[in-house]
């Protein structure tokens, strides 16, 4: 879509996906910016690039499934600013934006609670069949005297968190709450945390009785939670995934589920977003969840005044809000 | 059922329900009990009484929906003690009991911590929308890219606990570590919690984001989450229920849920269990749970253990184990 005449003279920022949070962003804060918005145009996206974005020194993305390709930053020679809507980074090459010299804001810490909440939320959800038995009663099959099935307990259980950034920190602060022992696997030992630390996920599985993925997705991450992890972790184990869906090798996971190697999983993220195996679908310990542990009214508005935040920073050449901040931004994923 | 030949020696055991725990119990603890069980017998449940129940001394009974009237009684002449499977009373008729100088052993607080647990899982899930997101999930509307919609945040909300007994105690105690500003309503302000006192739920209400209603059933009880009180907690205010469903009004909540009154409700107990408005299958913003709010397999095992050395001590003329001890169960419900 061309730009508009009245909001020429506003600061151009090219919208990428667009993110969820646009929409809010946009109409929380009217008037700040010029939006250039592929999604509207009947040009394939390199040609709208080459058409409307020459000048553009600012790019807004959404975390995830779109990936800023050195295809898509050939056609910005102007770019200076990546900011994007999460606090994952795992779609953006930095070292190549490092090398044509684009700073990136991203969304720092604003999700660890909710991510955090959403966590335990899946668990309890998992553990006791909050999902399962809601599908039940929606059947009608509570007056037909089927019984439903028992659950598992979460108070004091010992419970292994993958990751111990920001989020993992929330995750044990509330299930702490709950009685729970709590382990973790990091690269390296926290030195101010009571928690025990293994150095291998696969010594902290066989130790524990739910494994909560809180890691961002690295070379060395990508499905680490492999078969040997989740037969370590046995049959009444499960699994939280709220960091990135390649971190669990999930075929090996949707076996392990259909056989009872492990009593189930909780599942914010997946390898394919938005597509998922059909079969788990089909599985009654699985909770699935659209990637939607980051996202609550409260953190949107806060997330929409931060990237208009960032960007007003940029364009005042005053120093970001939240710059990323590699080493952390990689591990709360 | 006749009593069967091989058991006669051992103490007879009225089983009614049976309850949940029934099957769990008796494989646990084989032939250390006759159990007599009306639902295997073609006789309506009076003459089963009259005809095999005379000397019975023992029973055991689910909480909630079997009602031990006095027509049951009257057919239970040598009656001594009533064994409930459950923390709430409301089935029994305590006066009447107490008359006939039966005595009465109940759960206590077994059930708290799984109770607790499932009180914060509902929580999480309404506000969340954790099942309604599993069940967009598999509808299959994540890769149509229909949006779904934004749940609201846990962390740092204001819950109001309803009934500060052992369960609300454990849900506050598990809602702090969520960062979460704790108050509550009991008919007494408690000397040792720190968390502010509501005389009025009406108050507890207007003052809270959330209530969860950990109380027993009781005449003062009955229908005390009225209208008014779901006006006051207001259209982002979300009701969790696991305490007995009679102490909602629940056509009021149903008509709150479907104008938007309120901004959901996680039910794990229902007026007429196990029947409940079908309106409830349509609604997006509630969450409903077959009564499992007790139930998991590590409590069954406890529970079944439980009641079964209350039978113990019965017969060898020992103290109960559990004995009612009637303000702290009807303040568990």
């Amino acid at each position: 879509m061309a730009p508009e005449s009245q909001d020429q003279d506003l600061p151009q920022v090219l919208v990428l996906g667009p993110p969820t949070v646009f929409s809010c962003l946009e109409s929380q804060f009217p008037n700040r910016f010029h939006f250039l918005k592929p999604w509207l145009s009947k040009l394939p996206l390199p040609q709208f690039l080459t058409s409307y974005a020459q000048y553009v020194q600012a790019l807004i993305i959404p975390g995830g499934s779109l990936a800023l390709t050195s295809a898509i930053l050939d056609c910005l020679p102007s770019l200076k600013l990546v900011a994007t809507a999460s606090a994952g980074v795992d779609h953006l090459d930095l070292p190549e934006l490092r090398r044509r010299g684009v700073a990136v804001a991203y969304a720092g810490n604003l999700f660890s609670e909710d991510v955090a909440d959403m966590a335990v939320g899946l668990l309890i959800d998992v553990l006791r069949k909050v999902s399962a038995g809601d599908r039940f009663m929606r059947q009608g099959l509570w007056s037909t005297k089927v019984n439903f099935p028992l659950g598992l307990k979460l108070s004091g259980k010992r419970i292994g968190i993958v990751g111990l950034g920001r989020i993992g920190c929330e995750v044990a602060k509330r299930l702490e709450g709950f009685g729970c022992r709590i382990s973790y696997n990091s690269r390296t030992k926290k030195p101010l945390v009571p928690y025990s630390y293994y150095s291998n996920v696969h010594e902290l599985a066989a130790e524990c009785e739910a494994l909560i993925i809180c890691c961002g997705l690295t070379e060395e991450t990508r499905h680490m939670i492999n078969r040997e992890v989740m037969v370590a972790l046995g049959k009444d184990g499960v699994i939280i995934n709220i960091g990135r869906g390649a971190i669990v090798d999930e075929k090996e996971m949707i076996r392990c589920l259909l056989q009872g190697e492990i009593w189930g999983a909780g599942l914010d993220v997946f390898e394919n977003e938005p597509e998922i195996p059909e079969q788990l679908f089909t599985l009654d310990n699985v909770v699935l969840s659209p990637h939607v542990a980051v996202t609550t009214h409260e953190t949107f508005l806060r997330l929409s005044k931060l990237m208009v935040d960032n960007l007003e920073a940029f364009f005042s050449n005053r120093p970001l809000v939240s710059p990323l901040w590699i080493s952390g931004a990689a591990e709360e994923g």
